[in-house]
């Protein structure tokens, strides 16, 4: 089967790879439909972080081809949603809600795992990580929602929920990536009255406010913390979400949260301060966030995608095929691209 | 008035302060009973934290003499505990409870405001700061127990507050200072049902265990790591309290606590890693916690105390005067006292 390989910065081509069977009989075989990149794989995309060489992706859904003897609620032709963790939903992580710190868990496209940027994928724990999808013949809308659901709209679903947010709270979102994005549709889900986006991008402001963001602002650090304090009688807001992970944007994010609220934090750290320890402390102002348990999210998410009342995946602004996968990293490299999405359908070469 | 004065790293003495009168309307003017030295007081004694040359002290307990003409709900002769930081009580943060964020408070014992550490103390804002005690003829180790209540046993309630802990709760506590002591304290009345204290020092293990831990040890670092995830097969316990603030016990802290849960941080930090951020994140465990609202946090403990629930005052384990409370700082600073109390009687000297 043919997948994206990384074979370092800036380096990524379509190769062949085995096809993945059933190695244990908890796994299953699944046959990717879409994938698409993460604002975390440009990190080891511009050689910021490592990562093997390999296999890469981990967000993506498609159609379960075949399952080991011990899994359950999975069958085969189920098309699914692959969490971008896999989990085996017993350990006492995963029921205290944490699927993404499982025991038994592990990342998709990393450390010799599938990617999901490639045609077929070998899930493990497949029974307790993929969540089946009811119904059929989704729209292409539809479809691209779903495939959000991998990954970003639950990354901002934790950033809000880690903050905090509540019926009728005053919210900032500090970036507008793919997501900060889906963390404005998550402040607005959860009841926020007012949702201030941090953006200097005309497109990515006008999706913002599409998604519920009431206000919108372009300025940066020490400007950006004046208007937000500005806005809100000095006080500050009542939770932050913090969606990009620079020193920059985590100082925002703590300086414009009033004090006794939490900042709610998803942005992978590169280049944070010692000295947020000392804001934490002397703000009164918490920070709380990490890895967003994507299981545990995704059945009260996939509900409202279903039934429109959620839309994210209108962050999906570049499409292309496998062939061109080099090209979907390139447009987020250059932020031409807010999130690109990439169509997976088995070439039958008869192989 | 007599009161300690602050020349410099090491160098306390007792010196002639005027004395204090009403500036404000909503001032009140208190007569110091008994004072402390706090462990924070430790940082700018040992050189390592700037401070102001002047009065210092910030925990006091007292009798009012004289209330300015605004001054609502205090009385002269009201006996009184003072939280270590005043507030107006109407502002945003006080009104969310907030109160050590309060935008017209501040704290004693520096920038030009009286120090507890003296024989009379003007108090600013002393209608929402001071807290009136019930009752009169209260034993001496009631007494004692009311002067924690102006900082150390809020501080380590609000360590337990933040971290979480609620009925049946793993906890661990970090630092066997007074505050870790009095975090023990409050874990235990919060309802913890295990809760590891880390201290090495024989009679604070003691005085730990009478205070409610279950479990003490005296490694540290990694060890300590080690132990409380071996104690906690493998989860981590669900609440810590940082009490410490050094680098290696709010890493310790942040390494023992299970994912999705907190860690509440009241040491002020110091020597603190900025690779906290990457731990928060990729271990899904949060930090909050800060300067504790004492007095929002008084009325609720001060029942307690007098109705013998609890006993914060036995975390005084040296006595002196005013006239030795250069004594008071070096029995701490040397590790021979958990914690320094001081009474305050006014020398009547006919002046």
């Amino acid at each position: 089967m043919r997948a994206a390989i990384y074979n370092g910065p800036h380096a990524i081509e379509v190769g062949e790879r085995p096809d993945p069977v059933i190695n244990a009989p908890t796994d299953a075989v699944v046959r990717v439909v879409l994938a698409c990149v993460c604002g975390s794989d440009l990190w080891y995309y511009r050689g910021e972080s490592p990562h093997d060489l390999g296999a890469i992706g981990h967000e993506f859904i498609g159609v379960v081809e075949q399952v080991g003897s011990e899994v359950r609620g999975i069958a085969k032709d189920d098309f699914v949603i692959a969490p971008f963790i896999y989990c085996d939903g017993t350990c006492p992580h995963c029921l205290a809600g944490v699927t993404s710190q499982c025991v038994h868990g592990g990342a998709f496209g990393n450390h010799g795992i599938d990617g999901g940027q490639g045609e077929v994928v070998r899930v493990p724990l497949a029974g307790s990580t993929l969540v089946p999808v009811p119904g059929s013949g989704h729209s292409d809308e539809t479809m691209r929602s779903l495939l959000a659901l991998s990954d970003v709209m639950c990354t901002g679903h934790h950033a809000a929920v880690s903050s905090g947010v509540k019926e009728g709270s005053v919210v900032a979102v500090v970036g507008d990536g793919a997501v900060g994005l889906c963390g404005v549709i998550a402040a607005k889900r959860l009841g926020a009255a007012r949702i201030i986006a941090l953006s200097r991008n005309p497109p990515r402001q006008a999706l913002a406010r599409d998604f519920g963001a009431t206000d919108i602002l372009a300025e940066r650090g020490d400007a950006a913390i004046n208007a937000v304090l500005e806005m809100t009688n000095g006080v500050g807001v009542d939770a932050a979400l913090e969606c990009v992970g620079t020193g920059q944007s985590v100082a925002t994010a703590l300086a414009i949260t009033r004090p006794g609220s939490m900042v709610g934090i998803v942005g992978v750290p590169h280049g944070v301060d010692a000295s947020i320890a000392e804001t934490i402390v002397f703000r009164n102002v918490g920070l709380r966030g990490g890895v967003a348990p994507a299981r545990a999210y995704i059945p009260g998410l996939l509900a409202d995608v279903l039934e429109s009342r959620i839309n994210p995946g209108r962050v999906f602004d570049f499409e292309t095929d496998l062939d061109h996968v080099a090209e979907a990293y390139r447009a987020m490299d250059d932020r031409r691209a807010i999130k690109s999405l990439i169509r997976i359908g088995r070439k039958e070469t008869g192989r």
